[in-house]
């Protein structure tokens, strides 16, 4: 078969993955499609821990024999037995003939693995097809395995002219209701939303999955002085998904003074007047968390940018003009334009009456 | 004829008539368009002052006899005797049967009265088709006729975080270069581009048309104190466009002790540091401006808004993250959200690297 039709059918098979998006946490998500003489006879995708793996689907899908055809999967075939099966031993099994995958599994039980048991039974394996496209699928998992530390999103809504609130720290109702669903829907994919002490106290948020279906993500409120009260909502909840990340000496003294139950407490290493951010990455590498959103404020998201921990940034911008207020990256600077951080890539969106950046900077 | 068949037409009347965009200063743009029998027999616009009307252009150009056709035209055909003689007397004489109009002609000389002599003449006329996209190819020339003031953009080149430069001043290239052509384009439409004091000390600006074709525009420089030496391209260019807006007394020292020739003065009032912008547009409007193109800097960007001046903002957004820098509004300030200056439209487009915000403020 040649190398459109493999495109094709592999982008068949990223459309049905991407059906999967926030709902197979710890899982990547994983779409496979089914192909016998030019006419695709099974799909699946991975719909969630313990569920059927997207080839498994597939396979169980299939309207004929799937003997002699050609499986296109956007994920390297596992072959360990976690809560599943090795899927590698199904597809030998099936008399499957051919495996085209988009990208390998850089978990380390698998990472070519995979592709070397299918190999050595006799199966023609093809790989790297639309790996980008495929490897944009689970962002997070990749980049938990292969640098062991989160993928970071940091994302800031902000006027026109780069406020996050006036003078006098009015910022309700600055994004529109399209973009605080497309922010819900980041919560959705993430496995954990940061903020500052400052934005627990300045807007008491919730931080739930609200305006699109999926589960809500864990919560960690960064302050190295836990000097807020239990009166907030991320301090009332009892869902056992709000972390707070400090110092071992002002936990100790926050656990003392405050009757909040059912939080979960990182103690860190200090950084000036914060929490050090790489141990912060550290600390939500060994918690199996692939995805970090952090929603604000201005002062983590200097330190984010200024200690390049960022790989992604979203800035919905509302087509206000606010002028003297507080500024999206306060405490961030360069020299000039030269030393400036570059995206790598980067497209702007419409959505609703604001205009979405999505950048990804260079590493 | 119907509606819909009408709006065709005239859509391929606004077309040619953005041919003229730029070069018909001061008059308005226009286009027109023939039809006969369904079938388009002439079509015209107008190419600059002296030349002919795009009606008569039409009528000249038409490939048959225009007895009993329906001209469509974007302006109101004009009934005076000006450079060229009047355009419905041409008309009544071809014995076109019908004509419809986008737009009347603000113009107190025509305004109605053309649509008038054409109807007394026998002719059936409609106007108000695609009227307000007729207006917007002449939106300098509909304000100031009906304003009594020139109509005025604001346009500012900033970071995405609403910075204009970094915090040493840096600002060389911000932009793309589509960017600097589309302000080109900004540039040619305009009447006059004005800047502020600073603004010329610190860019050396020429301000002239480069990467379009097209005449440059006039340039104000707007300064309460004029204390700049003559050095700067602007005072040094023996073109007669370059116009200083400064206090009598101000002025009267700057001719005294400098060099510069072929320097037109506007003696206007104070206001605070800087001069009074409502005087300047008056000023401007008695010049016969239509359109006033506003370059900069931040402070002069903050006193228009505060004085809710400006009729449409272009704001070249280039995805870059300076930081601590200067503000694109530096000098304005809302209160809370609910006070700020909203836009009846707006756009977003992507042009280069950048993006650029095209707004009209609520009047």
């Amino acid at each position: 078969m040649g190398f459109e039709a493999d495109k094709n059918y592999m982008m068949q098979a990223i459309k049905l993955a991407k059906k999967g998006i926030g709902r197979t946490k710890p899982n990547p998500t994983v779409g496979a499609v089914l192909v016998k003489q030019n006419k695709v006879i099974g799909q699946g995708y991975h719909k969630g821990p313990g569920k059927d793996h997207a080839e498994i689907a597939a396979i169980k899908n299939a309207t004929q024999s799937v003997t002699n055809s050609t499986l296109y999967v956007t994920l390297e075939p596992c072959c360990h037995s976690g809560r599943t099966g090795p899927c590698t031993d199904e597809i030998i099994k099936s008399k499957i003939k051919r495996v085209v995958i988009a990208s390998k599994d850089p978990f380390s039980l698998v990472n070519g693995k995979g592709v070397r048991i299918l190999r050595k039974a006799g199966i023609e394996v093809t790989t790297n097809i639309l790996h980008k496209e495929a490897q944009m699928l689970n962002e997070g998992y990749f980049v938990f395995h292969k640098e062991k530390r989160p993928f970071v999103t940091l994302k800031l809504a902000q006027s026109l002219d780069g406020k996050i609130a006036t003078v006098e720290g009015d910022s309700k109702y600055l994004s529109s209701k399209e973009s605080l669903k497309f922010v819900h829907q980041l919560r959705m994919q993430s496995d954990a939303v940061v903020i500052g002490g400052n934005t627990l106290r300045t807007d008491n948020p919730q931080l739930t999955v609200r305006m699109v279906k999926g589960e809500n993500p864990y919560r960690i409120v960064l302050s190295k002085r836990l000097d807020f009260s239990d009166k907030y909502a991320l301090i009332r909840n009892k869902d056992n998904k709000t972390i707070i990340a400090s110092t071992d000496r002002a936990i100790k003294r926050f656990i003392k003074s405050k009757r909040s139950s059912n939080i979960i407490y990182w103690s860190l290493k200090p950084h000036g007047n914060s929490i050090d951010l790489n141990d912060l990455l550290s600390k939500a590498y060994e918690f199996e968390f692939h995805s970090l959103l952090f929603e604000g404020g201005a002062e983590l998201a200097s330190s984010l940018l200024r200690e390049k921990l960022v790989d992604r940034l979203i800035l919905v911008i509302t087509p206000y003009i606010i002028g003297k207020g507080i500024d999206s990256f306060v405490d961030y600077e360069i020299k000039n334009l030269q030393s400036k951080l570059s995206f790598s890539s980067y497209e702007f969106k419409e959505v609703g009456k604001d205009i979405v950046l999505e950048g990804y900077f260079k590493k």
